[in-house]
């Protein structure tokens, strides 16, 4: 197998980093504050096994029970979890194509199969998704690259038709301002998984959050490594959960900005995507995206070029500070 | 599938833990300090996907190439990893036991099953490990819950005999002070697989190191989580392995006041096996290890009992501190 090639990770090097959706602005001074003390003589000691104290605040903070999260190394750590729990070999997994590609990979991990269906897009989900027998589904929302949403009522939809599980994916779903945590308690195969990488800027700590009817939890708990989230990483969970303001601050800046820089592009003849995540989608046009991928690259910013069908016309663009924003826009020019 | 219960972490409450092998001294305070840096801005950023920094450090110390070195979420990431790429649907793991339980649930899993193979003990492996066609074979040395080590003529002669890989886990290995680290070079199917977490005080931090030959670890990376490594750990990694002398001062304290209570437990009649780990096994007599386990919580000491065939008769004691080890003494009693 192939295994799955993240975006580029530039080892030293001025680089702008607009490739993986990564937060601008740092995490909330708290989050150093809580590090360093759990960085003390405890850390000779396992974590807990679930993250218990991250756990407890994260049922807190979405009002769930704390028998209903389990917290992951990185979402990655989760979705992987679910997959193990679900799917043997030849499994099939069902999900709306283009999408986050780990699938793929974790999927083949697994020794599953992938069923792709087309993303109707328009926040709807394809009929064929919906009737699908698959075991296991994976929504992802807003969906990368595009950054469209899928609406609640479209998982609803999927919820009520499957037997098996119905995996939301959330990463970034702060950015959006929806979420399918309201319909957990309707649906017992819903599980949605959400990441603090992104809106609360932890991707440095590896730190996502499943939440799920506790039956289901309980089995997941069973095929994840025994300590899977370090006290370091609990800690800086816990401390971004207890400063959601500056999470929300961040996101609406974000937001702000990613407006700000699409509608620009719009008025210099781009074609852009509407998006509620953190990244958009710019169409290259004749360019095709490989080029603009280059020529930015050329220019020290990096932004991520898809090589897969239907993708290679475009470049899904992290959307980073203001001053990273104007430079990007000064090296991309007019299309 | 049942899955592994690790050692009670008692939340809050003053427990004496001798349950799950953490090391009774702090870490080095260098690590305190690089957690400290890596807690700051850069944590929005997603680290190097196999902690690049950690993974040049630990080639230097162990004296490989970089390209022989794999990083994970502990050593129970890197021995799953190993089964994912190494094991189908049915495909055979052969190990010796009583060996570390978690074996069982990460080859199930994988969807594997376990050919169980009684250990000769003496340092020797079975013949029937040798010789068995399993496409994976896990070693433990020292293993656990005896702490006894396998010679490393006798690793060499399982390398040599088989066509898969062989799997040495020395998560206690600076105890034992040998390693198998010396044959990587002559046996490209050897993966050496070591631990932070004891000698390093490092069990909080989730820190494990895979040593294999670069083709292997090319296989390897390609069924890990894309960011299996927070920056927080990496940097609490490379602190540490900067600190060789304050890990082999500590060894050298745990291993002498293992030495003493060993000691002193024999002279009061007690059976103690010997050992070259950070624990020792008390045989527990006509009373049982369950009651010993009692007896022992019952004043807040905690020791690992474990509820299996050929275990049951005696308990687990990690070492502690001077000080904690003469409250267990006192606690104990006589036979």
């Amino acid at each position: 197998m192939r295994g799955y090639v993240p975006g580029e990770q530039p080892r030293g090097g001025r680089f702008i980093k607009l490739n993986t959706n990564e937060n601008p602005y740092p995490p909330s001074p708290r989050v150093v504050r809580a590090v360093t003390r759990a960085a003390g003589e405890d850390l000779r000691l396992y974590p807990s096994p679930c993250a218990d104290e991250l756990r407890d605040k994260a049922a807190e903070v979405y009002g769930t029970r704390a028998e209903q999260v389990l917290v992951g190394n990185g979402s990655d750590d989760l979705l992987a979890i679910c997959l193990r729990a679900c799917v043997g070999q030849g499994g099939e997994v069902a999900f709306s194509v283009p999408t986050y590609f780990v699938y793929r990979t974790l999927v083949e991990i697994v020794g599953g199969r992938c069923t792709e269906i087309a993303d109707p897009g328009g926040g709807r989900v394809a009929d064929a998704l919906v009737e699908s027998k698959a075991p296991i589904k994976l929504i992802c929302t807003p969906g990368s690259p595009y950054g469209e949403p899928v609406a609640v009522e479209a998982i609803r939809r999927v919820a009520e038709a499957s037997s098996g599980m119905v995996v939301v994916d959330e990463a970034y779903g702060d950015f959006a301002g929806r979420s399918a945590l309201g319909i957990l308690d309707e649906y017992s195969n819903v599980v949605v998984v959400r990441s603090l990488s992104k809106s609360f800027s932890l991707a440095g700590a590896r730190v996502g959050l499943v939440f799920a009817s506790s039956p289901v939890v309980r089995e997941l708990i069973k095929v994840k490594d025994s300590y899977n989230v370090s006290r370091l990483s609990s800690a800086a969970g816990v401390a971004a959960l207890e400063d959601l303001d500056w999470m929300r601050a961040n996101v609406e800046r974000v937001v702000a900005t990613r407006e700000r820089v699409t509608g620009v592009l719009r008025e210099r003849g781009w074609t852009v995507r509407d998006s509620a995540a953190n990244f958009f989608w710019l169409d290259c046009g004749d360019l095709g995206g490989r080029a603009v991928y280059v020529i930015l690259r050329d220019q020290r910013i990096l932004v991520r070029w898809f090589d897969e069908p239907g993708l290679r016309g475009g470049v899904r663009v992290s959307v980073g500070s203001d001053a990273d924003m104007n430079r990007f826009l000064e090296a991309l020019g007019e299309p």
